[in-house]
């Protein structure tokens, strides 16, 4: 009897139609987020608290119908997604009450993150990105050191100059991170300017440094994880035999034909 | 009769002559446009006015040899430029007074866009511009995630600071595009920060999620599909005989050569 | 007798020491156009002046030198190069005084453009931009089109908000081309939302049409046009013998294997 | 016996454990210089002053067994890492007190980058870096000549209205660098604009010029460096075998199989 219960709720998962109407209820879902930072009617606001309710016991049933139409414990954990959605739908739970409140709140704001679980190809966007992680860590890692040496020697020396903005090494990254994106860098220098003249090479370095260069390995970075990818799709797609011929290949002919020839000197000799 | 009438027409639209007069033709009606917004005495007014009706009733009239020339209605209107062209025309018609005034100054700015159908080179940049669209569909559902989660959040927190910018759901978004476009964030940020301390994670996460992620990942659709356009015109004008020899082709040969080493040997057996 | 002197030019233009020599000079003259720029005391000035004149007599040497040393009018002013540097040089002629002092100034500063025909890294560089650009025209010109569709709505719109910012057509232009780059764009967007609170939407679609999707498109033209420049290099690098084979090198092989598998049976038959 | 030391030392150089250490207090060095931007209570300066100093006698400690390790003193400075490793070391032994304390403490702060010389996958980035440089030399002193151009014209034609901007060359190629960052060029146009009207054809040929046009080179530059070492790393990684055939390997078969016909052709003539 629990064999066909799983075979009713692994056809129910599978059904286009109760995909679907997930996605429909996160749409829902999301709306009544958004209409909450609205100044709305009482009898608008009790209408949205009762909706929110229902949502998350339809996303609790959901889950469940999902993890029984599983293969056990582990096959459904092995999945990130399905952690990620377990998270989501377990922690709006928490009552919307009392101290909580605030969590709970955000944790109902973030259910519009499922349509990323919930859509394939918005699924595989993020994976592609995911991927292409490992790869940035580096140059995040060197891109950090570089802020925070010239963080150090920013507070060391503007502190006296600038107390918002250079005063101890955290507030002076801050500072960086909105030099390195053009925001009013100008007014900063030439606050600095006027007490050492010659620190326009401060920003200047720091802006090649950054913006220009390591800005540019990033995109670099991801155009070849993308370009990989389609190398790799596209070299699945042409069968093997459309390959170009490889060299040992023709190798092997060679070899062939200089037998043939052989073959026939003998026969000659005969 | 009906068809010598017909083969005059299609003359005429393909001639290089009725082509270059109906580009022309636009030229004038942009730079009657653009003469509109400055202040102009009453004489150059109404000789614009003229000007405007006279290239109206040409638009008109091209549009009618153009359709006459065509292998009738199907044939005409399932070109999308087609369709473009007939919008524009008609709608200019609607005449330029009483409360439809603005509607129909529009019409007849938009009459510029004419420009973009009548040139071939630009009609096949907006053909390629156009075909990159559905693959960064998925990029902009993405982002709009993001924004909206993003606006949810400030506006639930931020909404007691600043009324002007995180009053809502959708006056957030549009303050968090302008962070996103790097417009005086730094000001939005300094504001919340007096009251919430660690509110530069909210803006730091949602720089580094949006503009430099997403614009990125951006750059690589289209660079991707401009690519495989690439390639495609480069495949179609190498000829077949010059592609790189295939897999198939060898495994072919080897087996022909192995068929001679039989008849060979069978040779010699004999 | 004329001949031998020829020689002797073209000898002269042909020597390293002289080139350096020339671009030493047009570094002299830059730094002396610099110089120009601050105040001086009038010893110096003098000594400027006198240095300026000097180095516009030792230009012109320099082109009359290389002009013998060409083979002919002709050959000479068929190089784009050499017309450029003509222009600059006897444009530099023009006395230093009265009422064309300011174009003979301007004259001098472009003298140091003559470093870019000068330095073949240079001119390399330039060539390869130059032949980006007729590309790029087109792009140009739908860029434009769009510029001047948002502009006429712009000013006929806006013009009585803000009569500075969208007086007519070219200022409207000139103000969306400062939205373009970012600057300050949420100013103008927020006077225009006090009246029109719906004006977003023409801020907003102007901003992704043009700065996201043309910018992108540009890079990946310019990007197109260098993977060319590199793929025409690598191909003329690798020697023939070295490319793939292909496919009607394979057929003409398998042809003749079927002759000689003709021949055996022949051969048998007898 | 000094040999057995050298290999004592070549082990310990090698072990991971001892290179993790070292990476381990150039963080702690780090997280000091960073503590020394904040206001401290005296005994935790004192601390770090003691740490500070066991920090320095370390990395000296370190680079002697790197040195004793090494195949004497031309093998170890041919290494541009180990030369930077020394100089930071030594630097950092100058006393932190008298006039030279501001000195001693930047090269405390440069410790830092030491990350990147100790961390492999950092020495990496930097290498890729610093190859693509000379390729940006060129388009670098190509921006420079067009910075000289425009700051020689600016301060000619705007000194008068802007004394802080637009003074001399210097000052005003600062200036040109604000506006092709686009920070806050709009004011800066204004102002020469009430008194030169025509003055945005300067801003705006210099932004096409700069910020777009050299901006998308460097990325072109960058990326064909990437793509290059991507390539090389491609084309290690197959074995030769399994490289496309080449049309000389062809040739080579064709000549083969032409004899072995010829072959035959002599045996039916027997």
């Amino acid at each position: 009897m629990f064999q066909s219960l799983q075979l009713l709720f692994q056809r129910i998962d599978n059904s286009k139609l109760f995909q679907s109407f997930v996605i429909f209820v996160i749409v829902v879902s999301a709306i009544s987020v958004g209409a909450h930072t609205y100044a709305l009617p009482v009898w608008l606001e009790n209408l949205l608290l009762v909706l929110d309710r229902a949502i998350t016991l339809f996303f609790l049933v959901e889950i469940i119908i999902r993890y029984m139409a599983s293969k056990g414990f582990k096959a459904f954990f092995s999945k990130g997604w399905n952690i990620f959605d377990v998270v989501i739908v377990v922690g709006s739970l928490v009552p919307l009450a009392g101290s909580s409140v605030f969590i709970a709140r955000l944790l109902r704001i973030f259910r519009v993150l499922r349509l990323v679980s919930m859509v394939p190809e918005l699924r595989m966007l993020v994976n592609a990105l995911l991927k292409a992680i490992p790869r940035m860590g580096h140059i995040a890692l060197l891109m950090f050191v570089i802020f925070y040496i010239y963080a150090a020697v920013g507070s060391m020396m503007f502190s006296d100059i600038n107390e918002e903005l250079w005063r101890d090494v955290s507030i002076a990254m801050l500072t960086l991170f909105r030099i390195a994106t053009f925001e009013d860098w100008t007014d900063v220098m030439y606050e600095t300017m006027a007490v050492h003249p010659l620190s326009w090479l401060y920003y200047l370095t720091f802006i090649f440094l950054t913006a220009f260069i390591f800005l540019n390995m990033m995109v670099g970075v991801i155009l070849e994880v993308m370009n990989n990818e389609h190398q790799a799709f596209v070299s699945e797609q042409t069968p093997d035999g459309d390959k170009p011929a490889t060299r040992s290949q023709l190798d092997e002919l060679q070899k062939q034909i200089a037998q043939l020839s052989q073959q026939l000197q003998q026969q000659q000799l005969k």
